[in-house]
Formats: structure tokens, sequence, C-alpha cells
């Protein structure tokens, strides 16, 4: 039975070897990343029975994306379509540290899923689940898109599970103005909102402390948990009118890519296996620090490995 | 002064490593191919001045591209556009090998290049230039592209500059009677045409043997010289009512991948140089043997190499 | 539902570039690899839904070997174990070619599959599947393992399934006579035979043509088929008296480890697919020609590339 | 002439590329590591005739050991077994970081070490050898191991060798208890002890300062020297009732595997150098510092380099 | 129209992976390097048309170099002689890391640039340039090539170009008495000079402050601008008597080498884009932090990379 | 004790990936490679005490050289020199294929080889040896190299040791003429030459078939046996008036560089083992073809594997 169904796009990830550049490297990593898909791996890995649902052409491109996917024990419920007529989306990701920084290229657009419809995908898994995950990328890629993250926020509504949404604002798709409209229409099939505190400011204009970000949103659209991200500063939940802070842990950061989506499936996945709000958060912040040490959107590790750093302790034994 | 001009789609290539299959793979070589840079490298490394004329996305990924043209000696002649409007056309190569073969996926829609017009390119360079060449491929991306091919061709005629074309059918990208259409309508500017034996047949709907074909070519459309390739038959001439033949050259093939524009380069280096017709395709076979042994699109080679080939001496030394 | 189960040992495979030897070598490649699952593998690449049974360590390295085969969509059954306890078997492989040849190194002496019991075993995926596999080498392992074996084969008897075995014979592991008496004790508990001309020779004793080799074990063991396999002649089937030939497909051989399992994965697909026993029997020889052009012990492929196979075409397209 | 002589166990270390994890990785780098046979030949490369005696299967991994050893200026003086009979120890090696860190998988069981007596190895070695060195990883390995080690010791000593013990205690090989047993009926043919700080206490039960840890352990089992490591604090030795300490050089740590064996290394070179007990902590820290810097267990730099770092300058030049 | 052209010489870069050391290394990186083809590179990058002159075998080596500068848009104004006559330089290179530093291991005796003489190179280009760079390396590879850096100084101040200096002094390659006295009789050809602080103490016995030294140097030969730089002190300027100080950028280092002649490119790109001096500064140290974090003697960067430094931000995106 | 000594120049070996070219690579494999030293380590492989006579910087580079021949078992006796005053030679080696072959750059001009002198080297290792072999490449290096060629055959004469030289003329290093003279004074220190057909015709003016060559020198130079090799029609060899022929064993071309040496290793190896002419032409073919099958110079092999070869049996076993 599963328990965590997720829907958004997931993409091949192009990165060259560290140092080089895009422009002139001669090799490229291959790896697939989505956020709804790193959130189900993540959540996958750390026990829960997981499913992801997209569109994807039937190619052996579209195949390497659920080859990954499969490889960390998530379930994919995909419309597969015509390679022809449909591409797999891909991102280009540079690392690069201060002062350039790390650059991504997306080439993305008329990617599969911007013409996914709820019919076509296997939308029965919703029920029985305990959980809806999608975030606020897909809609931004279509309307069709947009309108299918709605059916299907409101599907699992009806079917009683519960449904988070990860604001993931992304500047090179949209603008704030067009993104707070749509979000506005989701946030009513909503039960968690995660939500990094800069995007609560700047796309939908809530300012103030984090506490009041989360009670504001939270008296707005009537979520039962809002969770605010600060980035190095930690998270903070709001449920019940309870507050919990957060930290973040230490990490020797490989790869910053994924954290975010990390922290989402280490915090569902500890609610799904039973932890209060306040453990889901230590979950989150726990499966982000590993994630960071490790090449790749993906959090590959494990419940035993997670709650060693929960419980503190990171040994160099041999 | 620029001798040779190109003008056409070069795309980034990507390809995993021998053995290994794209739906699995994670590593991906990146080169740049397309016939019509492939024909400008080929040749300037020959000797010849080569520029080529495309128009990319002003990103590390468009640059990817003309940085290695560049090392090759070839100069870009390109149409910058923005890179949040526009995109790099790619093709996934796997290498296989009997019985499932070499698989080309491409991903080349919407590429910047379809909407290329002829007043973004710096066609000044064709003034003073003694050769023109392009493919069958442009004019399959998009209509814009179709005529933009055609203006360029006129102009270049206009300015007493041989113009070649080879063929190249694509049996993914249209259907042979709309190739055959298209195709008709850019003949009248063209002085050297390049076309296998089996498009000739399917696509111009021409039977016969070989020389029946350039006759029936040449007759039709008033070509100066019509260039047949037969794969490992070899290749066939008919300039000023003379037939040359041309055998292959024995190759160890590493990559048949760009063999033809190799072939293309040899036989346009050759006629710049001074050669006539049946040189010229001495030349065309022996580049394109060289470039069986190497990786990539590219003919990598040098005169020495060539003349060497064409000598009819390979040795291995120590 | 699953419809093809699988049970034994999968080892890691580590494997030097080429050219380069064990004794020198800094690099090895890691791949999964074992005749039950790769016999999983190739099947559940071609459709069917299929999980493979087995024990492993609970450790990075054992779900080292799940994470592989659950990429192709095989779902693991898997005991695990405390791996303080127990171990996961590797196998060391090295290319040659004439005349040193492939040299391969087996450290697979107390794997955890050495202890494996019936109960510890999800045997329940049996019940409902319509064909059970298993090879000789799990038997060979330990008394253990060929206890267990027994059982399944047993087990799946009584739940009507379909029961193949490969008798895979491994010098390495035991001596002709000790094996031969196994294979006598496991025989009756089997419906489709997979034996090598060669060891039904020197293993089995028996002498003769194919033909009367198929024969005289479906006569003595009463099988409902009998498949001999003969290297570069090809595989003959023997069922309801009837027989079958079927010559080997040309292929470019990259890596021939892994080659019968992949015949056995085609046979028991198109089998599963509705196939007859001569269409089955195409199936594996062309699953097994795909085979050789990868690397690795598995029939990465997928249904459309065998059947272009099996249609006779492979087609170099660009 | 061999000036020191080391006994132990080496295996091969797989460790896949930083960044990625054992359980999804597909390329593991391929390296020889044990204590002893580290430390014999980071002495070997400061300039010490040095030989190392152990056990090892008569394979393509048996000489891949050697061979790597040899590179290095190590005399390998080895039990060749047959390598259908035994095995050679491996361990995986994951680098992580904060909050995960290293992680350190052994596959060591029945090595063939574990079956080593004194008269299969070349033990003539030892006469007109001038510094014999073990560790306590041997006689956790199996009890003819520890036999042979103490056989080792005590021929040594009747030689008149100087003999070096580490205590290395693993807990993945047995509890403290059983240690600290093991490590007391060897210690009257100990001469010169490094222990850890952490390991003093926790496996030998000696509480207090290093000062006193030395002191009691030097009264309890006359060592001549007892060198205690402190990690990051450095070390500290006591020799004939006189105390030095050493604090650590700085390092940009690459790997710090190994680091303890490079110490002991550098102690034990610069004391067959004709250095005093202060000399060498320096030239052991030293040499570590270099170590951590380097890829892999051994300690590859030169007496120049070490020389260089002990003077106190590391420059960058161009 | 050439804006810049430099001389000197390029070799091949071969380094090692990380964490790897020269004499166990079965793999190097080809680079190419050489101060003032990284100037040339540098400045091309940022948009300046740049040539660079100097001398190499006719062989792959040789177009080796020249085929990486054509990549980045540089054109090689190569005197090509005879291979079998000549050589080009390399230099092996080890990055360290704290304590044993990175080594430089030069291999650049008898390079055919050392027989280079001015009637062999293409100084036309030198005419209606507007900037002439080399360094004090070039003098100290031979007699011939001293007097040829001469003789284009002298010659490109005839023609009315800027001509800059970098000290670039190599203990490795003179003596620092020997290296003075050949400075001194170029000094009265340059317009702008570049000289680290410990240079002009160590090599021109110039003691105080870098004001004091600027002064000492203006005032001593005339030059037009004197740039004395200082690590991670930043850099200095004196130019008509005012002075101008600019700090370094904050970088995460991933390859230091090649870091200054990254502030040169910036620095001459910006004052060929119009800038002032102390705009040039900016530029130069943006350009050489954007450097640092790449691999490799190069500046693979872009003018809206720089001026996004010069600006303060870099910003991480997804 | 050892058994062969050489004497003779190693290289460091860069070579591109395969398909890739030296004029575009960016990675090169490193390699130690020399034609005594290729003997050396063959011999030593097969069991023979083996040490090996050269001259070399005391340098990361020189002592790279020396830990490969060492991981072989290979006893360096090394003149080391002042890498500020010499250096170490290098080839680069590009695989081809049909049409355009191998290719070899030599970088050894001014190696430090070019100035060893008989009393920098360890010559008291010739004391007691068996086997003394030396080539035709050493004496065309320098002037010096020469006499000292001549000073080791002559001193290995002396004190009795069998003399053997493979003559190996490099057409790179000098002409026939020069040559044939240097030979011929060499000649006079022999006891067995090795010495292919075509340069007994081109460079010694020996015409007719091989036996007679075999005669003809022999007669004029007093070889105890002369080997004369002829490519694939395999060798041939005159002892004692016998004449005995050897074909080549079949084996499939990885690297062919080292074929010759390899041939050397294996003839001398066998003769040291107690074989007679006969048995050392079969030990040397095999080894040879081992060889072909392995990347780079060396013929990294074993004993129980060659004897395999001879044996006549290749087996692929799993």
């Amino acid at each position: 039975m599963t328990d965590l169904v997720t829907f958004g796009e997931t993409m091949l990830r192009l990165s060259p070897p560290r140092g080089d550049r895009l422009e002139t490297t001669r090799e490229l990593a291959v790896q697939a990343g989505g956020a709804e898909s790193n959130v189900a791996v993540g959540a996958a890995r750390l026990g829960v029975d997981a499913a992801w649902l997209s569109k994807l052409p039937d190619s052996p491109l579209g195949r390497r994306v659920t080859s990954e996917l499969r490889s960390h024990g998530v379930s994919p419920g995909v419309a597969w379509t015509d390679p022809a007529e449909s591409r797999v989306g891909t991102y280009y990701l540079e690392h690069g540290g201060v002062p350039r920084g790390t650059n991504v290229i997306y080439d993305r657009a008329d990617a599969a899923i911007t013409t996914v419809e709820p019919d076509e995908l296997p939308t029965e898994t919703l029920t029985g689940a305990q959980w809806f995950h999608t975030t606020g990328i897909t809609p931004a890629l279509s309307p069709t898109a947009a309108a299918t993250t709605t059916a299907l926020l409101r599907h699992a509504g009806e079917a009683g599970v519960t449904r988070s949404f990860d604001l993931n604002y992304r500047s090179k798709l949209w603008e704030p103005d067009e993104a707070r409209e749509a979000y506005a229409a989701l946030f009513e099939h909503v039960d968690v909102l995660f939500v990094p505190r800069r995007d609560a400011r700047e796309v939908l204009g809530r300012d103030g402390s984090a506490v009041e970000v989360a009670h504001g949103l939270a008296t707005a659209h009537g979520f039962e948990t809002v969770v605010v991200t600060r980035g190095d500063e930690g998270a903070l939940a709001l449920t019940d009118g309870d507050v919990y802070e957060q930290p973040v842990f230490e990490a020797e950061t490989f790869d910053a890519i994924g954290t975010g989506d990390a922290f989402v499936a280490g915090f569902v996945a500890e609610r799904l296996h039973g932890g209060d709000v306040s453990d889901a958060l230590e979950w989150g912040a726990a499966t982000a620090a590993v994630k960071r040490t490790t090449d790749g959107d993906l959090a590959v590790t494990t419940r035993a490995e997670v709650e060693s750093v929960v419980a503190g302790g990171d040994e160099i034994s041999r």
C-alpha cells in the first residue's frame, strides 16, 4: 500500500566535473532531479512506501529517469508519451563557489509534463495513501500542468489524504504576481505548507517575523501546519497554534542542490512514521544535513543514518 | 579572407561510454556536432579558411559549441539570442553494434536556429568567399530556416560563390514528399550536389544506376557537379559530362558518425586547394576514412595525414 | 501481481577497465550479477512483473545489489541479515581476449545466502505467480541453500507454478559427481530444464546428439520442456515430443557474461507473454544477442528492441 | 640488509568517488591498505630498507597487494596459499563528512592471514634487522594469528631486534576485555608501545593524564618507550624517564585514513636513521601531516619532503 | 583588428588527479598554460580581440597548444618549426595543500621558443594594435628569446602601442642578479609594469612600502603606470602621480595557478574597454577571483560574470 | 642473487584515450616504457630475479619510473642525478587504426641517460648474474651512452655473463649507416642477437631468407645464437648450426607496443629457467601474445598464464 504520493516534473540533471565549466567541459554527469521525486526518494529511503506521478516520453531518456527513482524504491506512476512528440526536461548544473556561485540552466520548455492531464495518471494510487505532496514548480510549467495540480490536490482532499505543498518559487519560470495568484487558488486544497521565509516576503508579500508569517498564512488559508524555512537559521513550524523551532545540523556541503526537498522528505517520513511536528522538523533537518554531504539532488540515506544524526553523533571508525 | 562558408545547426552531442546505455548511464561525453560545422571543421583542418553561420543562445551551452569549433580554426558567425527565449539543440548518441545498432535521439525542437533570418547573420563573409555549403537538414528544421537557406544560397550565387548542398535526408524531421518539394526549390541555387544513392531513390524518386542518377539530376537541375555516395561501394562524381569513381579507403571504425561530412570536407578542401574533381573525390574518401578512426562527429586530421592516406601508406613506427 | 519469481545469489561484480589487469588495476567497475537475478532483470525489462528472492546483509553493500535490481523493475524479496554476521559475495572479472581469455575470481564463500532458509523468504509471492526459476548454482553454495532450493521448487509446484531450472554447472563450486547427484534430486520438481550440451555430457553423462540428450533427459525426469544450448550452434528445445531449433543472432560482443541468463529471460518472458516454445526460443536468442553488446551481466534492453532483432533488422539511423 | 620488518594483514581497500555512496556507486578505487604494511611503506619511502611479512592467496588479488607495496620499495615476505582455499581481506571505505562521517565496512573474515603460522614466513629476515613492528589488529584476527604474533615478537626479541607495537584497537573485531587480555600477554615482548589516549582508557583501563598513562604502562610492562597519541592534541613520548611532547603539524586533510600508521613510520624511520625520541616524534608528526594530504592509506612522501615540513616551510612556487 | 598582442612561451601543463602524486599517478590532465597566453585568453574572454605570438613545433603537441587557445578566441601567431628539431615545453603540476603545498616541475629546456627570432613572427599584427604584453619569463628562457623580447617591445613602442610587462620572476630559471640586469634593459621599453611586492624587494632591491616601491620604479624607469601586487593584501597602482588601492575579492580557490595572469587580463581588458586605472584594478581583481574557482591556468569567464563580481553579487539560483 | 641485468632508457609513456587524438586530448595515461626495462619486467614476472640499470633525475618523475618497475619485482639500479640538470625522456603514443595507424612522438633529447657513465652504475650486480641484455636504442642516444653500452657488454663478457642484444633500430634516432657502424663495434661483445628480418636487410644490408640472414650474421660476428623475428610470420633461431622455427600465437591485440620486448623476455626467462632454444622461442611467442592483450608496454603476465598459452589452451570459465 502506497503511503506517500508526489506529483511533478523530474529532469535529467547534467553537470560537469568540479572546477570545469559548462562552456568548456567534455563530460557531464547524469542524474535524475526534480523537487517532487526528490521528496519521494528521500521518504522512500526512510522507509515510506512512496509513489511519484508524472509524464515522460517512452524513450531511453524517459526511462533513465524512472530507472533511477526505482533504484531507491520509488514506484513511478508515469503517463508515457510518444517520444517523437515530447521531450524530457533537462537542467545543466555548474558548481562554482564564491564569487561565481552555482549556475543552473534549465532546458525544460515543452517537457512532456506540460501536457499532463489527470486522467492519464494512475490517480488510483491516491486512494488509501496517507500523504500527497507537490510543489509550486508544477503549476508554473503550463496552464495544463497547473490545472492538473489543482485536480490532484482536490482529488487527494476528497480521498482524505493529507496534502502538503512546497512553495518552491522559481523566478526563471514566472513573475511573483503571476505565481501569487496561482498559489492562492491552490492553497485552499493544502493542509501543510512549506515556505521559505524569503519567498513569503517577496512572492506572497508577507512581512514580519517567521512566526508572524506562519500565523498570517495559517489564518488566511486555513493550513493545518505551516513550515517556514530560513536557510542557515533553521526552520519553524506552526501547528494547532503551537510553534516549534529547529536549527540546522552542521554539515560539510558537497552539493547543496536538493537540500530543501530532503528537508520535506525527512519531515513527511517522520510524520508518516508517527512522529509529531517537532520530531518531523528534526528529521527534516537531519535528512537535509546528510543530503548536503552527497552528490546529486537525492537524499541517499537510511533511517539508521538519520537517526544517528538526530541523536547527535557522527563517528569515524575503523 | 574566408574561403569557405557553411550554414546550419550545430548541436551538443551527448553520448554514454561504450557498452553503457542511455537509459542507465551516469556519464555523457559532450561534443559539438552538426553536418555543416562538421564540414567547416574538416575543411579548416585541411588548410581552408572556413567560417560557419548559425544562431545560438548567448549562454554557456551556446558558447560550448563555438568554443569547440574555434579550437579547430573555424570562425563562427553567430546570431546570438537571449538564452531565456531559445535553446541549443542536443542529440543523444548511443553506440551499439550488431544487432542493436547505433541509436540517435534528437532533442532539437525549437532550437535557436529555427528562427534564424538572413539579416541576423554576418552574410558579408560570403563576399569574397569561394565556396558556400549547406545541407538538407536546415530547411527541414522550420519554414524560417528553410527560407533563410534559400536566401543564403541565392545571395551566394549572386556573389559568384560556388554553392554545394548535401541532401542529408533525415526521416525523423520530415516525410519524403515534403522533403522532395523543398529540395526542388533549392536545387536551382546549387552548383554541386552530394546525394546518397539511397536517398536519390527513396526521396528524390530516381531509380537506375548511380551514373544514371547523376545524369538525371544534373540534367533536371543543371548542377555543375553531382556526387553520388554509395556507402561501402564508394562515391561517383559527374561533372562536365565526365564520370569519376572513387572506392572507399579501408578503415577500422571507431565512430562512424560524421563520415559523410568528412567526405564533403575533404572534397571541398581539395577543390579549393586547386585539385580537380577526381582529386577531390580521393581527398573526400581519405578524410572520411580518417574520420572513422576517431571519436566524435569531427574529422580531426591534418593535410599531411590525409595526403599520406591518399598516397596509400599508414605506418606504425616506434 | 508477480508473474515470475527467481531465487538465487547475487554478487557484486568488480571489473577493471579493458586492457588493465586485476593485479595492477586501481579502479573497479561495480555491478550486480547473479544468474537468477540476471533472469529476473531481463524478463522485467521485457515486460514481466518479476521478483527475486535472496538473502543479503543489511548494509550498503547488500543494498547496492537491490538498488540495481530495483532500477530495472525487479522486486527484491530479501531476507536481510546482520551485516556483522554475514557478507555479500563478490566476483572479480577480468576481460582478456585470445589467448588469455576472460578470468573470473569468486569471493563468495560464506555469503549470506549460504544460510538461507525458506521461512526467511517472502514465499507468498509464489502464490499467484506463473513461473519460478532457479539454477544449479544455488544448491552448490551450501547444504542449507540446496535444501531451500528444493523447498522452494516443491512449494512452487504445489502452487501450480511452472518451474524452470538452468543447470549452470560451476566447476569452481563442486565436482561433477556431487553436482549430478544434487541435480537428480531436484529434477523431479522441475518442468523446464535449460542445459548446455557440454554439461549434459560432462556432468550428467549424457552423450549423443542434442536431440538425443533432450529426449533422454525428458524421458528420465519427466520434464515438460528441455532446452539444450550449444553456444554458437544455437539452441534446441524438445516439448511434447516436438523439436525446435534456433540459431544464434549475429552480435558484436562487448561482454559475453550473462548471455545464457539473457537467453532464459527472453525465453521465459515470451512464454509468459503467450508465445509458444518456438517463439520463446527466438526471443531467448534475440535477448542474448542484445546482451552481448552491453557491459555487465544484465540484458538492458526493451521489448521493442528485442522485437526488432527478432524481425531481423538493426538500423543505424541519424 | 633489511632494517625494518613488519607483520600483519593487508587488505584491498575499495572506495567510491567523493560524494558518491557505496550503495549506489558504480566505481571503486582500489588500493592496498593495512596498518603494518602502511608502516613499512612509509618507512621505506623515508629511506629504510623495509620488509613486510604476511599470508596471501597466490592469485591476481594477492599479487595486487604485493605489487603496490613493492612499488614503494617494500620487500614482501609472503606465505602464498592456494587461492581456492583462501581469500584476500577487503575493506570498503566511504568518505563522508560531518554529519555522516567516514564509513568503513570490513570484509576480512577468513582472510588468508587468519591461518598464518610462523614457519610459513621468511622469519630469517628478522636476523640482522634492527626493528620489528606489528599491531593489535593481527592478534584480533584469529587465535592462530595471535599465536604467530607472539612467536614473531619473541623471535625478534631473541634476535636482539627492537620491537614496537601499535595498540590499534578495533571495536569491530573484538571486545575490550578480550583485547586487554591478549595485549597483556604480548606486552612482555614489546619495547616500544604506541597507544592512543582513548584506547588506553577504554581498553586498557588507564585513566589520568597522558603522562600518567605513559608512566603507568611503562612501569607495568617494562616498555623502553611509550608513545601516547592524542589526535589533534599531538603526541607524547616517555623514554628513560624523560617526557617529550609533539604537537601536530597543520594539514589540509584529503584522506585521514592511515595517519596513525604514517606517524609510526616517521618515528621508526627517524630512530633507525639515528634520531633520538624527540626527533622521531617530530618526524612522526610531519609524516602524518603529509599523509593527510594524499589519497589512500599510504604515506607517499620522501625524506626531503618530510624534512621540509619539519623545518617548517611549505612553498608554492612556479 | 587585433587589440592586444602578447608574446611568450606556452607549455603543456600535466597534472595528476587531486590527492594523487606525480610519482605514483597513472593519469595526467592536459591543459595549455603560459603567462602570456593566459593573459591573452583572459582578455579575449572579456571581449578583447587578442593575438598571441610564439614558436612551436609543427606537431600534434604544438597544435594541442594552439587548439586550446583558439577555443577561447585567441588568434595564434606561431612560428612553426620542424618537430624533429624542437620540442614543446611541459610542466608537471601537483596540487598539494598545507603542509606539502603545490609542486611544479618544469621540463621546458630547449623548447622551440628558445630560438625564436623577431622575423619569424607575424609582427605585423602589432601594427594597429593597442596593447602589447609580455613577461619576465621570456627573457629568462634564452639569450635569443631575450633579444626577441627587446625587439618586440621596441617595435611595439615605435608603432605607438602601449607596452605592459609582468615581472614574473622565476627562481628556477635564473638568479636575481641576472634577472635584475635583464629587466633593467627592458624597462625603457615598458609603459605599464606589473610587479609583485616581494619580487620588487628580492629581485629589484626595492624596499619600503608598496607606494614607495611604485614611486621608486616609476621615477627610475619612467613607467606610465606601476601596479604592485601583494597577494591577499590586494593590489596598488600608481599612475600620473595618483595612487589607487584594490583589495582582493573573496574566492573559494579550486586552483590558484594563473591568478596573477588573470589579474593582468582583467586589468588590460578594462583599460582597452575604456576604463580608467581604478576600474582596471577592480576588473583585474574580479577576474582573478573567478579564475581561482576554476581548474587550469586560464580565466574561463565572461564579461557578464566579471561585471557581476565587480557589482558585488554572486547568486545561487534554481 | 640477480639472474638478469638489463641496461637502457625508460621513458614516461603518455597516451590519450582510444579514439581521442593528441592534439585535442585533455587526458593522458601515464606508464613506464623502455625496451630494456620492458624485458626486465617481463622476465621478472616469469620468475627471473631481474635488475635494470639506468640514469634518472632524482625527482617525482624519475621515481615514477622506478616505482612502476619495482611493482613488477624489478630491482632498479639507478644513477640518480640532479633534477635541475637533467630530465626524464617521455614519449607520446596515439593509438590509431587503419588507415592512420599508431603514432609515436618522442621527447627524449637530453634525457639523463645520455650522460650515463659506467662508474655511476651499480655494475657489481653483473657479477654473479647469468644474463645481460641491452638494445640498439641505447647507443643511438648519445656517444656517451654508446660508450657505456660497450663498456657494460665488455664487463659482462669478462664476468662470464651471457650477453643478448636486440637490434631495435629506430629511424627517428639515427641513419642506417651510422647505426650499422655502431652495431658492428658492439657485436663482438654479443652472444645472442635478436634482429627483425626487415632491419637485417635495411640496416645491416643482409638480403636472403631468414635462415641465410641468421647464418650470415652468426658467421660474420660469431654469435652463439641469432633470433630473426618476422612479424606475423613468427621467429626463427639459429644456434650451434641448428635452426628452430616458431609461429606466433593468435592474439586479440589491445596494444601492440612492447610485443618484441615481451618476446625477448619470454625467451630469456625460459633460457634462464633451463629451457633450450626451441622452448625459449615458444615462451617468447607466448609471452608476446599475452602482451598484445594488455594495455601498456609491459608484459603483465605470470608463469602459469604463459604455460597455459604454450600448452595451447585459453579458457573462459565462470
